[in-house]
């Protein structure tokens, strides 16, 4: 942090006034993963199969017991991660059910090995229902196989992370061809921009405390970085959820999308790659496109909390929950600016980490059971009572908040 | 309908009183339904290529250029119709956008002639952006052709509807694979009640005073009914979406499906059938199961509006707009009461007719730009503000308000 922004921050003496209300977030943090990762234990361990049921209802019941491979891939992360970095989760429960759901993902996943595309979602015992034809599977495949590795040391994890991520940045960059999409006449070369999002985050997960894979998948990262970077459009007015592969706006609807939470969600991201190459020039460019603009955009000025969808022409959008605010949009948001105010001081970003994380706490956290509800009206009435469902798993609140309990820490 | 039910409509000599409200009714529907058009007419129409465009804001501004088949489709099909059937709308400017709209099709919604598969969307232009592995836009393309046979007597037209027609019902009773779905092992075999009714409806729209492709289909009809009827379990106490082919609830979310609006589509379709078949026993049950159940357990008894989705064991829904109030289900359930009541005479299910208009014309209409509303908030506020979109374009409304008006006028 620059001294400059020390000195401001320090000025009027409330640094000790900040420094407590900071101390008590860790708390209230700290406590709110305990009982996040506690519904988690109690009520989605499948003893019989392995994996994880994330059909919950409001109380933990299932009412679903297929398994989406996306949240399986994302709960053995997490439950690495938290084993690997939190003492207080250094337990073999978390260990052995991350272990299991590593075992139901290589036995099951894929659908054709040694190919390596993977089902979207499989049955309890782990035969394919529906497969998508995108890299998302394939890329939380490789996140918990990863973790796995480095919670266990067990190689083969590795090894089948490091070829999974030869193969899916194959699809994106070589030949697309094996994800099975038809080529029609008609449809845009869009790219999604979580596209270079997940595959930067990727290169962040192999290339942690990792020379080799770091050197490996430098020029990837800057690859990925520059993508994420051309869906800033409009001199810059504007974060496009979808734009053509040489950076210009689309048209109609998909050229228009706007997804505030998600743009948020690749500002920690690129923040995060600006930390790796030490480019303040670019974190400023971050903080202001990615952080910032994605907030005056699109919080709602009447109820509160993040749209789900925009138009940049604020036409009505036509997804019919645009309106309504999402559990991950929120979590996302509270680490981009706690990450934000960490890396450059700005008070700016503190408040603005408090206002989303106290209407965070105040809308989507059920006191009576546990975990976050995970989708409210517009007016922030909840409108699913599910905890979990094909979407919401165990990731992004116990993420949200595992990480914003280590940055409220190192404050 | 039967003399003992004639007696009770006329007991209490309030036989005029209801008269005046049906005749009050009719010119309400009648006005709204020269509304309705008027808007399609003045906004939907592209006179460069030919067919229309459905992305159309309140006011009726293009926010978006694509075309989507089934609405270009249903757009043909519903300007035929009123063409044909409404003295006022027999004139020249509706028959020659139906046939630009026709052409279009003829011209643009199969990917690869002589194939039958059609794209699901076009772009402006006709260019495919994108297919369905479905019989939908087949299905539209089939009502289309056989509704411009009817309003210009070209040939040509009903050559494509009846070849078509085979495919379709190929695809369905004999062979999916044309389809391009991929057979995965954990998939059940699930057949989405959309698929005979859909069917059903073909059967009556083909077969409407042509002796002979009534004939050819008779079997047909009588097979998408005994599928239909599959859909109503636990004892009747239930009409889920989705069932195994040979008529057994699914497991979790995707058996446990129920969507009111639909259920009552399928009673209209059935109760058409009967009148075909001239069953009374079959009536019975229709109104029983298709139209009086679906009501008892899919209005809301806090906001009034039907569902769009409900679990049958009151699970919350995953869809996020489960709560939502959508225009088709009302307008579905405005024509199912209406000729339920037509047939049977019974009282009670023209006051549900009245119970429904009323909601509907409250919620649903814009009296400032025209046409409806498609979605409202589970309290019955505008939640978008389209008129048209990739599933709402010149169809349901204009359908229901024009056989509503028929029915009206016949009683």
């Amino acid at each position: 942090m620059s001294k400059g922004l020390r000195a401001r921050r320090a000025s009027g003496g409330d640094m000790e006034k900040e420094r407590e209300t900071l101390q008590a977030w860790k708390e209230r943090v700290g406590q709110e993963l305990d009982r996040v990762v506690a519904f988690w234990m109690e009520h989605s361990h499948d003893q019989e199969h392995g994996g994880f049921f994330t059909c919950l209802d409001r109380e933990g019941r299932v009412y679903d017991d297929l398994k989406y491979v996306w949240l399986q891939g994302r709960q053995v992360w997490m439950y690495c991660r938290l084993y690997r970095t939190f003492q207080r989760f250094h337990h073999s429960q978390l260990l052995n059910a991350a272990k299991a759901g590593g075992e139901f993902l290589l036995r099951y996943a894929r659908l054709a090995p040694p190919g390596k595309k993977c089902a979207f979602v499989l049955t309890r015992d782990g035969r394919p229902v529906k497969v998508q034809r995108t890299i998302f599977s394939e890329c939380f495949y490789t996140m918990a196989m990863n973790e796995l590795w480095r919670a266990t040391g067990e190689v083969r994890y590795q090894t089948e992370a490091v070829e999974m991520m030869d193969q899916i940045v194959h699809w994106v960059r070589e030949d697309a061809s094996g994800l099975g999409r038809p080529q029609l006449q008609g449809a845009p070369t869009a790219e999604p921009m979580a596209v270079p999002m997940m595959l930067l985050n990727l290169v962040e997960q192999l290339g942690e405390a990792d020379e080799e894979l770091a050197g490996k998948y430098t020029e990837l990262g800057d690859w990925c970085a520059r993508r994420i970077l051309q869906h800033v459009q409009r001199d810059g007015q504007a974060v496009l959820e979808n734009v053509s592969e040489d950076g210009k706006e689309l048209s109609g609807c998909l050229g228009r999308q706007q997804n505030p939470g998600h743009a948020l969600e690749a500002g920690w991201f690129l923040l995060r790659h600006c930390i790796r190459k030490g480019d303040p020039e670019l974190r400023a460019h971050v903080l202001d496109k990615f952080l910032l603009l994605p907030f005056r955009s699109g919080w709602d000025p009447d109820h509160g909390g993040l749209f789900y969808f925009q138009d940049a022409d604020d036409f009505c959008p036509t997804q019919l929950e645009w309106a309504m605010k999402l559990w991950w949009p929120h979590s996302e948001a509270m680490i981009a600016f706690l990450m934000g105010y960490s890396e450059s001081g700005d008070p700016v970003l503190l408040r603005l980490f408090y206002q989303v994380a106290e209407y965070t706490f105040r809308q989507f956290r059920d006191p009576e059971y546990g975990e976050w509800f995970g989708y409210l009206s517009r007016e922030g009435k909840v409108a699913l009572s599910i905890k979990g469902g094909p979407f919401k798993g165990c990731f992004h609140v116990p993420r949200c908040l595992a990480m914003c309990e280590e940055m409220l820490g190192a404050l």
